[in-house]
């Protein structure tokens, strides 16, 4: 069965591997006429590239986008947009101990389970470097929602036990700082925790937010593609990904009716307002014109240098050192993913609440 | 755009509004063969039925499940299952102040303004009414699942501040408390809680857990239709939810990779075995035959007899007080809601994962 | 696996087989305000009930529709739209026969041999009683369609051997005769011919054309959702369908491109025209203006009561007479069947057309 | 709106134009464990090659097939397989006259409507080199096919006026002759037809048949999922095709019930057979197990170099005659490319089919 598809009208295809030849994304559906350049796919890329600080793997990967079809004279052309990086980190290795053994905290067992074999060679289909696809497709995404006045800006909330103080919030500050934090004094406790899980071969969570800003009112399809349905499956759909929640979130449950509810008043220039947002921007599934504020949790990285119980494919017990160079905590080159993902739902939300009322159908169609 | 299938291979379409002529489901995809009578489904509906305590809502309301095709001599033909409730409790009113207003915590505004009107009689389309259909379909989804070993068991794990005791844990009290709470201490303070919620004209939240077991590993496919992506668009389908965790969940985030890893081990029958389930039955977006556990949280229920400010249409500021009947809290009757939905999901990816290996699919076709 | 599931955007799901409790349709994405009551799905409806004349079944069937949901105050709400008819004919019967042998022409045996069993009532899912869902459905595709100015007309171009004259077309005419052709005389033959077939126990097969009119340039999808793809799909999944052409259809297979292309030249109000209309209005799979022209071709009704050569559930020899009122010819009533799939594929496709060019979007949302 | 995407469950998704970087597809869905090599592959594409004989255009194309994801160790992984060809002939060009002027019979007027724009270039997405990913993705459903057994064919049945002679008709002769004829005698007056008709720069139109052998019946969903509706779907995704019919196909219009009905009888090992096969091997939708046979009809090459009347994008009539080197017949070229989509088609009904009957679903999970 199919599984690397996603989204209705702006719809994306991925491929890919970790150390096969490429990694790639179809994008069908990118209306005609965007400006595209590889330069604006390759920003978005460089986001999540390793080795951009001490938090993330030493891997020399250039991961280079090319543009390889639905482009024509720098605009889009409204048929495939076909998006591809070379793997050129693909050097011989030794394969062997994770060839034969079940790395805890990874896919490796579910994969041979499900297949009957894998490609083991560095996770496979399961690798982060799935992602390049996503985030290639997002920066399209975002470019498109650009021209429509929404816009998308994820970051770290917390690392480990650090959590970012309201108080200082800066959205400047996050590309400041290599974890991505909009706020200074949290990336600089977070990056003295995260040397000290280094320093125990061990690794770090975390937790990345989202804000979506110029969303209008009315996005979302009541039922089952409610808005915050489609940013629940897009954020579990990213590797690691173990809560969400939009708004309250989680702590929605510990509320009353009068505490958790978004009063409504008129503003001077006579719109509605809400007093408050503990919705999230959503409700019923559909967008109410306010910012939208999810959080996505991460788990730890699974890879880690210490020992860990495992068996291998002898069925035997074993003790594995994972070896390589693996980032301590994924959140930091999760932001963009978690940010193109979130591109991708509102850039399909958009172009799905086009075909919702008549009015503005025969308008469209100058009736 | 429509909003009202899910699923891929067993797929349902649900219809219908709070006060309109009826509420059902299409269930298209079923296998046939199943042994299928209206009291199957009955006893699902019963337990989201109106009026079963104190902290359900006093309607009248009968939710008499009729099928209307797709079941022949007792068993489901292969074809589409078309399920309804006729809407008895239709009682004209006056939906005056409710037709005029914008609830708060209510989407009436939301779909104003994208739909450019609304049917307001009891909330329309985004009424927990809707959820009939979706407790119709899921109980045939539970009967298919039973037929394979695989079994899904919901309740309510925490109301308001009130949180089950992981001690007291018993699945017998399930049904035994009006909350369906497996905990009968926790049950009992959390009634207490809400009749203070109630005295208050307040209302609470609340969490929902969920345990499927007899999983087979292998299930949800890579990248976007993972398994948990899958459960957390189902569960964000709902009405109300604000949030969704797997395993371990937002804590996750917190947590080393050290303790956060579930270790493998051989047991005395040679099974690969986890020495803990942190990651909640899914790895990888893939199941790998332990137990799948994860966590809904629903806000409170937005109807609320306290006065509260909203506006009307006129865009005037006002106060309103909703009357009427109102669960003090969502979660008793969203208990089985979870459970459909979830048992849709797993039905979905059952017949799914039948089309993954070839040697498994030649076997099938005797080749 | 589903099968009753038709559209992208604008998409229906139908259920109901000839002698359960009844047969229906979920209309979901049809855009909010369309005004809609029964009476103008009744028409479409009454277009293909029985007992019309004396070239269709004389069996009783009332066929009203009900609107259970998605209508409020005669206005489509943009929620699923549920219609149903009851089936009243439901009077017990010896389906002994029918039950236990499989009749030639008719997917009894298949259906057998699919799902193991089958309704065999009246032909259970395959009866033509299908297709009221799909003409119920049709009439909501074909109204909102009027309001942009597209308008698709069918009717029979030939019955068995006799074909109507293009020099004697008259529109007017359809609705004149039992067998809605537009050609008197054609008409007149044809009844002739259908009178000789009913008397010697045989029916007749026949060809539906359809003309749609006021279709915007630019409908339809490239590589595979191609406009003429769509139709080539809705036409086969009408029972008995065994051919379908567009433009000079087969034909084209006989010509030469100086004869099959169709020239562009600039009219007086410098609008570009074509000089002929060879390829039927689509072209690379989009429409490009001028009417969509398109041929379908039915086979003869396979229920004859001339005795037949068969086999029973036994694994015997039989010879089995078809008993019961069925029609000589499926054509006339399959005249608003293929209507009716052609509204809702253009529905889809104006709704989808809507998403493709940026300018265009930017327009809509006022960017 | 998305367009290049087809199947449901063994699923492709094709990419690219005539003359940008490269021409791919993605199929995603493809089971674990069958053993594919590039060769596999390019033998397939080795059919649609042009430069073939004298009836296809001289381009020199190499057309080589890279693997680049979803193969490991020879087999595929279950994850999706990126297929790719570079465009090696992209010599820079003076595309001044067909970027500025509208060719007869092509898209290139519909895509300037639709986009607002296009690639001129070679025709871009409306090119025939489109179906380069398809016929790759074709090889690899063929290879699957086979592993269970089914096998697909097709050839030319006519050219022009000239059809083949089912008396003479030979399998092996089909690879003997440049059209793919399965008579030598109807190739060797179809090869003079097309002499003539480039001496007058002229082109042919001409028909392809297919049969499917090994096909088990139940295959096809009722309703909107019929196999042979999926056949149509495919065959009318191809650029120029006009016609499609299945067994007597349009013929079944002219004939009577008695004649067109396949009697049922008993053969002597105790299965079922069918005398006649007026059907092509599918009723109702569904499979029977006897062949599968459809013809597609495709237009003449729309570009001659005769001059031909048309008009250019400033509203001019001009008179254009179109250089370069072009087929003048699609039909041959267009063989292995019905023979793919088929096997799509097929390849998705049957692992479709494996989720239909619950009793085969519990052996398959044995329970």
């Amino acid at each position: 069965m199919y599984g690397s598809t996603f989204g209705n009208i702006f719809r994306i295809t991925t491929w890919g591997e970790s150390h096969g030849k490429g990694i790639g994304v179809v994008v069908d559906g990118c209306p005609a006429g965007l400006s595209l350049s590889e330069e604006d796919i390759q920003q978005f890329l460089d986001r999540r590239k390793p080795g951009q600080s001490r938090y993330t793997t030493k891997r020399n990967e250039a991961d280079r986008i090319e543009i390889l079809s639905g482009v024509f004279e720098g605009k889009t052309t409204g048929t495939p947009i076909s998006l591809m990086v070379f793997n050129t980190d693909q050097r011989s290795r030794d394969y062997g101990e994770i060839a034969n053994s079940y790395r805890p905290g990874h896919a490796d067992l579910n994969y041979d389970r499900k297949y009957g074999f894998r490609d083991y060679r560095g996770g496979g289909r399961s690798s982060g470097r799935e992602t390049i696809g996503r985030v290639a497709a997002g920066a399209i995404a975002a470019k498109f929602l650009k021209e429509l006045g929404v816009s998308v800006s994820a970051y770290a909330c917390s690392i480990g036990p650090v959590q970012i103080n309201r108080e200082y919030f800066s959205k400047e500050e996050i590309l400041n700082n290599a974890l991505y934090m909009p706020d200074a004094q949290a990336a600089q406790k977070a990056q003295e925790y995260l040397e000290k899980c280094m320093k125990e071969t061990n690794s770090s969570g975390g937790m990345v937010e989202c804000e979506i800003t110029g969303v209008p009112a009315g996005l979302g399809e009541p039922a089952f593609e409610k808005l915050d349905a489609a940013l629940a499956k897009a954020m579990f759909s990213i590797g690691a990904v173990k809560g969400f929640e939009i708004g309250e979130g989680m702590n929605a449950a510990r509320l009353t009716g009068l505490e958790n509810n978004d009063a409504y008043r008129m503003d001077e220039e006579g719109n509605i307002v809400k007093k408050t947002n503990h919705s999230g921007g959503i409700t019923g599934g559909i967008s109410d014109g306010t910012p939208i504020l999810f959080r996505t949790a991460f788990k730890p990285t699974p890879s880690v240098a210490a020992p860990q119980e495992t068996v291998n494919r002898q069925g035997e017990n074993i003790e594995l050192c994972i070896k390589g160079r693996h980032d301590p905590i994924i959140v930091p080159r999760a932001v963009v993913v978690v940010e193109s993902m979130a591109a991708l739902v509102l850039a399909d939300a958009m172009l799905a609440s086009m075909t919702t009322r008549l009015d503005r159908i025969k308008e469209f169609f100058g009736k």
